[in-house]
């Protein structure tokens, strides 16, 4: 299931332990602390696998309701951080606004201490929904939403905030099925970014703002805006093929697609296309799935590419009502679990990550007086 | 020169090329594009170096008045950002207030194509020390300092809006010196950072912002702070050298002493002393000077550990009047040169760095029904 390693990118090498996850590892495709990511999908809540996550194991009953209230309880978001956000356009990328926010947030409730890792980890967890909505929503709609709901997940606290109405019981899975899917992938280039930046021994909001920013890259979680972009551009299956061949042809990545470790196929892919089919049944469309369809069979029968998480993504967020700006940072709401336990896991048994470089420069030369030059 | 690298933190691991500087290579200690740093720091400004890195060569007299023309037109801070600024409390981390004013930048001048690449630079260049200066009078003092000075250089235009007075000669010839230093140092973990966030194809604010994270951590940039607290604890030579023997007793670890690549000495090492020295006479100081040299000569004694880069940097940015909380925001005006410098480098060739990890956790296992946990 795994691909044969080498090269540039630091591919195959191994750059540290963990106990978080498997990635494509032989007989199961991505499992988290031992569980299949299939079996999580289907039977937890997002809150479930975040703690299991971040805590070592799944909680009982009462621990997952303890933890959720926990976390209900802290959706505000402090005045500051609201002035801020009022302040950035509303042209801005969304996840420069997230993480400006995370940054900002880092001024106003600075982790002083390690011992506060998991404390400054479930605040974000709890407030960065309402970090992305109180700002979209007060830049694109001119009002500034209350951000304290009752909602009872984090995905239904999202669509609700967005919407400005609760959301249905389907949506709200299929938020719980989405998260979980995009909590962990052990050492991406957004975490890696996380455990680079904590081997400094550098504080909680510094890891997740620089692993933000890698985030935004089209080759990283950027990918599932372009694929929304790419699939709405066809107006038929047959329209899709068609210009699929003539991307390909004109050698274009396409978005959406491979992946740094698997070989074949991303197991994500398999559940949030199970999904998106309902919601294409639920919301009546006759296209947008369809179109999906048809270009993940192209790239399979062309090049042996096959979707990988962020794909099927696509059109299932675009089904839920969510524009398209907002995909990434839903992908922050989720993998954020997975960055902070993975600095956890860098604090314990730290050194710092600092590799070395072949060298491609000038030789040795001495330094001409400028008048010289 | 280079210590024999092996073990955890990708040490002595290949992770990629770079023509920008060696470290620690046979011969010459530290070189920029094949320049030693001794000489750099004997006859070139830090806009001269600044060019150097990031566009190749050394610029000639024509060209450099027009690099630093270019970057004193660039001072102005937006008005929002100053907003933002105004809404960060006294008592936030520097770096913090830096790293949250670099990512508000990016929602206000966003990059939105590659080839802003150099002008995005150079903006930041230009306008870091204005940001950092802006929040701390106006947080500590309760002012609006006008940011738009004419100073001749960066380093000038930072001790200006610091003191409100444009420094004296020799104070702006150890700005320039000490920004020469810390301009670049190849692979080390910031750089490290921007260059991971850079291979998702991430924009420029996103690979500065993170680097910042990574080098505020006390075992990275924030080591100059921490030496300052050690070095101000002490009242005399021998009240040094006593302290210190019980720290090591203790197995502390010393800030300012010790480095990943190099064995027995930093080659910036030598450079900043002698100006800290200089410094030292200057200010009539009769301490602070002798009780850095005892800690030297104390550590190698005893350890056979170096100063690096931070430890003299101390005494040198505090005979000059610098905060110790703004010593690490100086290293980012400088080091922004090599972060952006790296991120053109990747982006120039790049492959998406995503390392393998070594699995340490449970093995598969299936997921309990909650009523059974
Ligand atoms: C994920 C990704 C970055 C992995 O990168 P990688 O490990 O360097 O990829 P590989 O080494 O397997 O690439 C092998 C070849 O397939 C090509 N390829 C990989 N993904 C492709 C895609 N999505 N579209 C077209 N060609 C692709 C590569 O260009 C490469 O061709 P080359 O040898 O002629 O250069 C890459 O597949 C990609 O860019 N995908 C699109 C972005 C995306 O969806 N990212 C989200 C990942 S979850
Ligand atoms: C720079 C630094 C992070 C390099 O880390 P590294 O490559 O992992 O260090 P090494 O492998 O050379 O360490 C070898 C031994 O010396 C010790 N050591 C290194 N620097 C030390 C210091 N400053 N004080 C006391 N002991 C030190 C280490 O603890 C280690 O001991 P151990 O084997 O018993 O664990 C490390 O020297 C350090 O933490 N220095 C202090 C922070 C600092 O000044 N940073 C700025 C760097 S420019």
């Amino acid at each position: 299931m795994a691909k044969q390693l080498s090269g540039a990118g630091l591919r195959g090498q191994v750059a540290g332990k963990t106990a978080l996850s498997t990635v494509g590892k032989s007989g199961s495709g991505l499992t988290y602390r031992g569980y299949d990511i299939k079996d999580l999908a289907d039977q937890c809540q997002f809150e479930e696998v975040a703690y299991l996550i971040l805590k070592g194991q799944l909680p009982t009953q009462h621990e997952l309701a303890q933890y959720k209230t926990q976390l209900k309880q802290q959706r505000g978001l402090p005045q500051a951080l609201k002035e801020v956000l009022e302040r950035i356009p509303k042209d801005a990328h969304p996840m420069d606004v997230l993480r400006t926010g995370c940054s900002m947030l880092g001024n106003l409730e600075t982790e002083h201490a390690f011992t506060e890792q998991q404390a400054v980890t479930d605040r974000m967890l709890a407030c960065f929904p309402s970090i992305i909505c109180y700002w979209y929503r007060f830049s694109h709609d001119g009002v500034r939403i209350e951000v304290e709901t009752d909602d009872d997940s984090i995905g239904a606290h999202f669509l609700h905030l967005l919407h400005g109405k609760k959301p249905s019981a389907l949506h709200e899975q299929v938020m719980h099925v989405s998260l979980i899917l995009y909590a962990e992938h052990e050492f991406n280039a957004s975490t890696f970014t996380a455990r680079v930046c904590a081997s400094t021994l550098s504080d909680m909001h510094s890891c997740i703002t620089g692993a933000i920013g890698s985030l935004r890259g089209p080759l990283h979680g950027g990918a599932n805006e372009a694929a929304m972009e790419l699939i709405e551009q066809f107006s038929s299956p047959e329209d899709a093929e068609q210009k699929m061949l003539e991307k390909l042809a004109r050698k274009e990545k396409i978005m959406g697609f491979g992946h740094a470790i698997y070989a074949d196929s991303d197991p994500r892919n398999e559940i949030i296309k199970q999904w998106s089919e309902k919601l294409s049944e639920e919301a009546g469309d006759d296209l947008l799935y369809a179109v999906s369809e048809r270009c993940e069979s192209v790239m399979w029968r062309e090049k042996k590419l096959f979707c990988n998480a962020d794909f099927f993504h696509a059109s299932a967020y675009n089904f839920m009502g969510i524009p398209t700006k907002l995909f990434t940072p839903i992908f922050v709401m989720s993998r954020l679990t997975g960055w902070a336990a993975h600095v956890m896991e860098q604090r314990a048994d730290n050194r710092i990550i600092r590799p070395s470089a072949e060298y491609t420069g000038e030789a040795p030369r001495s330094v001409p007086a400028i008048e010289q030059r």
